[in-house]
């Protein structure tokens, strides 16, 4: 961390600031210029508030230069982190593919998505049944019963299941879930990312609508320091000026995670397009660009969805995007070798 | 609504269309051009979900004509709603102050606090105890204990007290506190606003850190459709480019909503900017363009606050604000008249 | 177009509003509701003002139905556009690579570097003469000096080049460009743009850092306007709270572009990320979705560029990521028959 | 500047970029931590290249700890820049009201409206002849003609005028124009910039549309340094995700341009929102913060204004609106003495 200090700095204030500091075991390396005195911040810096040393009268600002997330941090932790779920694997070269439906409706509609989204390839069933909808009018989804209809489908099937859980207080109700999905409005719900943090189910955090690289890897770290390693991260698109789309989908985000953290990144391109036809091509992409997984609305009939209809795919459409997907990551791995 | 069909939709789609939306209490006005046919919805839309006519094969685009919420939409209840907190009224013309410290620390400093700002004229106090931080390592809040001293303090001063609720398991806790705030990160955390439309406290809804006006008024209307009508909205700066200040304060938000809603509105002007400089300029823009209110942080001694003390007034500082926008907030209501 | 009146219209001017639409060869669908009268206008509205009708006391809201651009529309020219480029076609199926360096700087550099990529696959040769930068203190580009440099390269190689012009002033200087690109601060430029659609040589307009799909087609729109039909779009990433990246690269635009426009689209993942180690990656993503090409800086001393380094490749990088992308997009060809 | 190397930099190059600093005339502090080293350069950085330093392969990361502005900078220019135009004077306490139409329709048209803004307060005539509009297809302007009839209503009323100029290429018929404004998307067209710095005439430069405080400080340092003192900025609304209003009103804005430079600064309300109604309450606002003058846009006739009519006020509109700001003005300079 480094402070710059504004011009002639009260005396007995810098040499208390200086004091706190080394009393926090941080070691200082003082520069100073003609109009201005910096101070070189050495040792673990990431407990330090960098506000309450900006608010300081003889400062003028305040930058890092270390992250502030340790456990997250792959300089800590250099090797990728494989997230176990049930038989399957997130992360560590494998192609993980969720699929299923939004929301889940019935057993019956379920049931039949597991199995022909299984038959095409995919790993793990995702399903809603807490639903975030802007409007208190909209469905909310099925709740209890919809975490029922999903471990029916699980048992019919053998696939693992990953369903987002909205308030912490629903914590039982999800006590037999395999992966709980911590939503893109919910990022930054610090009480439930603690919560998930002093239990051990692997949790997936989708990146807010318009958080930053750092801001997400600060919600895994929540969950991190309470003891919980297992997060998966879920690029989902971010809020942009461009209206056509839902959000815009930034896979610069899977190099760019890879190189600052050792978690597995997924990535979703059904809600952050909003429409079932980009999907395809920016599934293909998020393999091309080296992502440990997609995760993909798949419906047997969108038109009648009781949410989010328009971006999903039929599983005759979702078949083939699996066998391309599958055949781009062979083909991806190959050339890298 | 209007919706737009596809050209050449199939007969048998759109008339089972056209039936459903008849079912709903809708009535259809079919606009036959050249080379598309437009729907126009008359009816009570709102409950309509314009996702799932979205998703149907035979239709193009679906356009709002009517704003989607109602309890919060000045057309349907064009008289100003004025929100009693203790002895204070909140909107109606007068001018409410929030004023005290971002995170409350001992009994003694929120005691001292609201003694000064109760003497510059504020008529509630505002103090943290819950924190939403982000960074786990960052200072969490004195949780209960720091609602224990903000009770201390309203009984010494008579202030009402205005406090953030993080999670709706806290809701027993904050059965004395007179008015619940919900933070930017959690105005779209549903089941907390459900939760707070199931009681009758007033709740004052911080502006999301991307979200629009409508946006904003929905999760007001979250809570409304529950039952409770004591809502108040805190207009607290948005994300933007700009990186100097720390969000960018909208203040045409306060005419904007004027028109659209009956809810008061409050100007956040410490939050939106963390720069206790810009506090006094931005807060007099506030109450010249016309708002009901303000909350400013006010702190003894911002260099050692716990939390956000950059943007923290000292009380000697806040005197001669407070004064200034009381006779501001006379001068343009002598305007006016 | 849709027109939106205000409960109890002027009779007057609702009248005046209706004959001022039909002396424009408008035909009008007038639907009555309860509270509010729609109405659907037919025939060639892009040349109405939608302002214009939003600005009548009697109006209340304005939605467009069909997309304000014409030339650029796939709608009315279905077939995809290949631009020539001397020898080469932009379009088409083929994978165009413009490479080179981000300012030409010496004739030997720029002949040294354009023969290395020409043996790597480029097709096209890139290089910076005029240089917008931010400060008036960075350096500005060799200007004519540096197109002449560049025609040697061209005679050298036979590849064809392509410069950002900055000024309609340097159009003379642009007379044996191959294509000349239009960058993203100029992309509302409309006097430039005016000046490329009076000349017949082929355009490359880079997105506008907060643009939208529609504002940069109607970029495209004045050029076509002006009788150029050779248009050429090019994504290099928008602005948003990221700032690890430059900007953030948004592949969905190529499948968007393909659906609205038939104009070929390039993508540059060297200025859209700012990052040499992330160019790779999200270039194999470009070609997985599905462009037309990609620009790619390639500089045989990036740490001595005079611009821009950090995003620059070596050339023997470059050409193992040109090898990689050309075997990328042979596969993805394959799938696709 | 700061410099933040890799571990174990190179040392050869480490001292090739220590001497190359040197020669600069800069002064290296090194500070040797644990894990980093760090490098305080001291002495005029602002001609330094951050992108060079940061291209270097031993280097991690460059921060700036100086603004890169001089000019413009007010630490180098403590007392305010007062712009004289005509008679009048724009910064030092006045309060600077530019009025008129968006467009120039007619000689009768401007020299009506000029009458009226006179006779309400207003000091200056704006009008705009060179319009930059996002469709090839709507009114661009009366070019020439239109710089003709304003110098008719100057003549007539003493006014002076301010008119957007698009292109260098209009320089010479901006000649006997008081003030040259430079639209929003121009703000980082250099070559233009640098035409304006060559010249002496006053320049306003408005922000653009997502434009930071430094970038449109950069644009100001390229007309100062080119020799022209005299810039005057003016803030009209950044691009943000609420698209009720056209652009978001930054007022914040005031007060840190303040602080950052000697400039005078100008609020337009009227481009910022786009609907007249919302232009008095931020005209107030912005005179509350502490602007030094604002812009609006004045129509006789804005339902059939050729350009922007919903967001022009009519002249008996302006001239409540005119005097209410010359009553807070006169009220907010009372209120600091």
């Amino acid at each position: 961390m480094i402070v710059i200090l504004k011009s002639n700095p009260n005396p007995e204030q810098l040499s208390s600031l200086i004091e706190w500091l080394q009393s926090k075991g941080i070691i200082i390396h003082t520069s100073v210029g003609a109009s201005r005195t910096i101070l070189g911040l050495v040792g673990d810096t990431s407990a330090l508030d960098m506000d309450l040393i900006a608010a300081l009268d003889i400062v003028e600002d305040v930058k890092r230069v270390q992250e502030p997330y340790k456990n997250a941090n792959r300089k800590f932790h250099p090797q990728d982190t494989v997230v176990s779920v049930g038989s399957t694997r997130v992360g560590g070269g494998s192609l993980t593919i969720m699929a299923g439906p939004c929301s889940v409706e019935s057993e019956e509609q379920v049931v039949t998505i597991a199995r022909a989204v299984k038959a095409s390839g995919a790993t793990m069933l995702r399903g809603g049944s807490f639903k975030p909808r802007t409007s208190p009018y909209s469905f909310q989804g099925l709740g209890e019963r919809g975490l029922a209809y999903l471990k029916v489908a699980r048992q019919e099937t053998g696939l693992p299941i990953v369903s987002e859980m909205m308030d912490l207080s629903q914590l039982p109700l999800f006590a037999d879930v395999d992966v709980i999905q911590v939503g893109a409005r919910n990022m930054q719900n610090f009480d439930l990312l603690k919560a998930l943090g002093r239990q051990g189910k692997p949790v997936m955090i989708k990146r807010g609508m318009s958080a930053t690289y750092e801001e997400w890897l600060m919600s895994a770290e929540y969950v991190m320091a309470g003891g919980n390693p297992n997060v998966i991260l879920c690029e989902r698109g971010i809020r942009t000026f461009e209206t056509y789309t839902r959000n815009t989908l930034d896979l610069a985000a899977i190099p760019v995670l890879r190189k600052l953290t050792h978690l597995p990144i997924i990535v979703d391109p059904s809600h952050a397009t909003g429409k079932n036809w980009l999907v395809e091509p920016l599934a293909m992409g998020a393999v091309a660009v080296g992502c440990d997984g997609v995760q993909i609305e798949v419906h047997n009939d969108p038109a009648h969805a009781l949410c989010d209809g328009p971006q999903s795919l039929r599983p005759e459409v979702f078949d083939q995007v699996a066998k391309k997907m599958l055949a781009l990551h062979a083909f991806t791995r190959r050339q890298e070798s």
